[in-house]
């Protein structure tokens, strides 16, 4: 494994670029944020991005493999954001389609506490998809959501988390949510004899996070659903170690960066850096749902959850975001049983949370 | 002021897609998350946004205006930031073109704590341009950096900060960095009789940065630079009311937003979020320089950090990324005294970083 952190960017060129002068460009902006003549041998050497690979693709494009020391980052996960894509988000042309950690920074970063085994252990579930759904919608009460909680419990849901925009409203405030779904689940348990568990989502500011952090696992909640590129990355590393509480992340705000031409490829974002960043389980929106990820971005994102990197944990990938309670089954036989399976729009359509859950477990083989 | 917040789109249609449904979809999307047919009435009527708007522009365009119930948020930035853009961020073709903030809302997020005035105060200067510059390149030691930080105090620049990617790195690592720079100000302050401030980029993860202002507010700094985006717009909020320091916002991260398309309006998230978020000064890549943002975009910028907002305090603009000192003067005049004009690279180039930036001063008639 590299010392450096290698970065390969697809660049494509506007009328009048030059390919080395881009693949500079990014090498200079991400660094000494000078230009080539204004800095030392010595620090241009050391510092500014070195230019590994740089070759022609079809039409305008290349592709550039852009090497940087960990010196430019010093083993923080802010800085090693900003490196990767700070300044040039706000040109054109560069997308981030691939990324190699030296061994050093995923030692550092850490990854996730519980992973899949671990995850699976708090479930209780120790093979085949977990199934997650999500209580909403927002509006309302605190006892309503509970109950919805309480159904889907009964129908064996393993993981039941808050809907990713019920925060602290005042219809459902999020003290009074979390005992009250925590309640229903337990009283759920009690009856049937599992282990369904909540995970409230405690996306806040930065003074309010470790509170609702503190109350949910006070309250007893294994994990937590949370949003972090709402947080900053870094407060969900920081929960890990906090807190111990298994994380869910969510992919709120992060769509902007999964452009077509600029940006940071879905694997990287939703599966490397959240990985890397402590998520036990990251949500993306499956292929054919409500959002228009392909089934080969929904692999890759898979991929990386999963693929050996450097002893970090693999984490769940959890696809949602409108996916279909019929074609559940297809998505697992294609996906593996390392998978979340996240379910809501399409339990609640059925009317009858419990039943509909039950359904999916069985026509999913979940014992 | 409307109660709601009032949210307008330009939509770009895909071949098939309906403006009527495309609309619908980000009220239902950002708020229940559910089909419309799955909602009560009730829900409907008080969490799923209200499209109050809709025209058709050129083309396949139209202009969406959808407003939320300030019971969707619940007084919190990051559910905010989630119902702006949280999930639709995963779709195409809409983007945020115009805000209106609910009285509540702002009074609650509460913007600057110093704004223009304030900070004219805490640099010494009544009137005309402020002028910034950066220390860098990222690999020299601190007593290198402190050495520019000595030679622009010397000529007089207001604020000197740290460039955004010098962080914590080993070349110069922060608590280090801070004592040097603040102590070299101090003795070309005592030489000159100036009121030249450091600025330290504090931007670190979650259990670092409080440490990092506090290190900034005991070393006797009365900003700092923060990127936040990086970590978490809440963080610089929160940095605001806990420890009183003028912030300076930096748009590390944030172009992946600018698609012309899809996204939010530099305006709206340099703008208007970062002031509601208590920016005293927002960064942002100047036309002409190395970014490609165009005069108008830059103009809306400073009218949004500028403009009355529910009683907020205004914000400095600081056009930066690529200023030449030769065309400077050309932009305080279109851009008015109430700029922070922000150049490193153009003054670097000369060498002799206090000659050039009094000669700069006296080009832009700083006194």
């Amino acid at each position: 494994m590299s010392q450096r952190l290698d970065v390969t960017f697809i660049l494509t060129l506007a009328p009048g670029e030059s390919a080395e002068e881009k693949a500079l460009g990014i090498a200079l902006e991400q660094t000494v944020e000078l230009g080539a003549d204004v800095v030392s041998d010595d620090i241009r050497e050391r510092m500014v991005g070195h230019i590994d690979a740089l070759e022609a693709l079809d039409g305008n494009r290349y592709r550039a493999v852009i090497s940087y020391s960990p010196a430019t980052i010093g083993n923080e996960l802010t800085q090693c954001l900003n490196l990767l894509f700070g300044n040039i988000s706000l040109k054109q042309g560069m997308r981030i389609v691939d990324i190699r950690w030296p061994q050093a920074l995923l030692d550092s970063f850490g990854g996730p506490r519980h992973g899949i085994a671990g995850l699976r252990e708090i479930c209780g579930v120790a093979q085949g998809p977990l199934l997650c759904s999500a209580l909403k919608p927002m509006g309302m009460s605190a006892d309503q959501l509970a109950e919805r909680a309480y159904q889907f419990a009964l129908g064996g849901v393993h993981i039941i988390k808050d809907d990713h925009g019920v925060a602290d409203q005042p219809d459902a405030p999020f003290d009074e949510r979390l005992a009250r779904c925590q309640a229903a689940i337990a009283r759920a348990n009690a009856e049937t004899g599992g282990d369904s568990l909540y995970f409230p989502n405690v996306t806040a500011g930065f003074r309010e996070l470790p509170r609702r952090l503190e109350a949910a696992k006070r309250a007893g909640c294994r994990g937590v659903l949370i949003n972090p590129w709402v947080t900053g990355l870094d407060a969900m590393r920081w929960a890990r170690d906090e807190f111990g509480l298994a994380l869910m992340a969510h992919p709120a705000l992060t769509g902007a960066y999964f452009g077509a031409e600029h940006g940071i490829a879905p694997e990287l974002l939703l599966g490397d850096l959240f990985r890397v960043a402590g998520a036990d389980a990251s949500i993306y929106p499956n292929t054919g749902g409500r959002f228009g990820f392909t089934v080969e971005t929904c692999e890759a994102i898979n991929h990386h959850l999963r693929r050996e990197l450097g002893g970090l944990l693999p984490a769940f990938p959890t696809p949602g975001g409108g996916m279909d309670v019929k074609r559940a089954p297809e998505w697992i036989r294609r996906y593996g049983p390392d998978t979340i399976v996240l379910i809501g729009g399409s339990l609640y359509a059925q009317g009858d949370l419990a039943a509909a859950s039950r359904a999916l477990k069985e026509a999913l083989a979940i014992a």
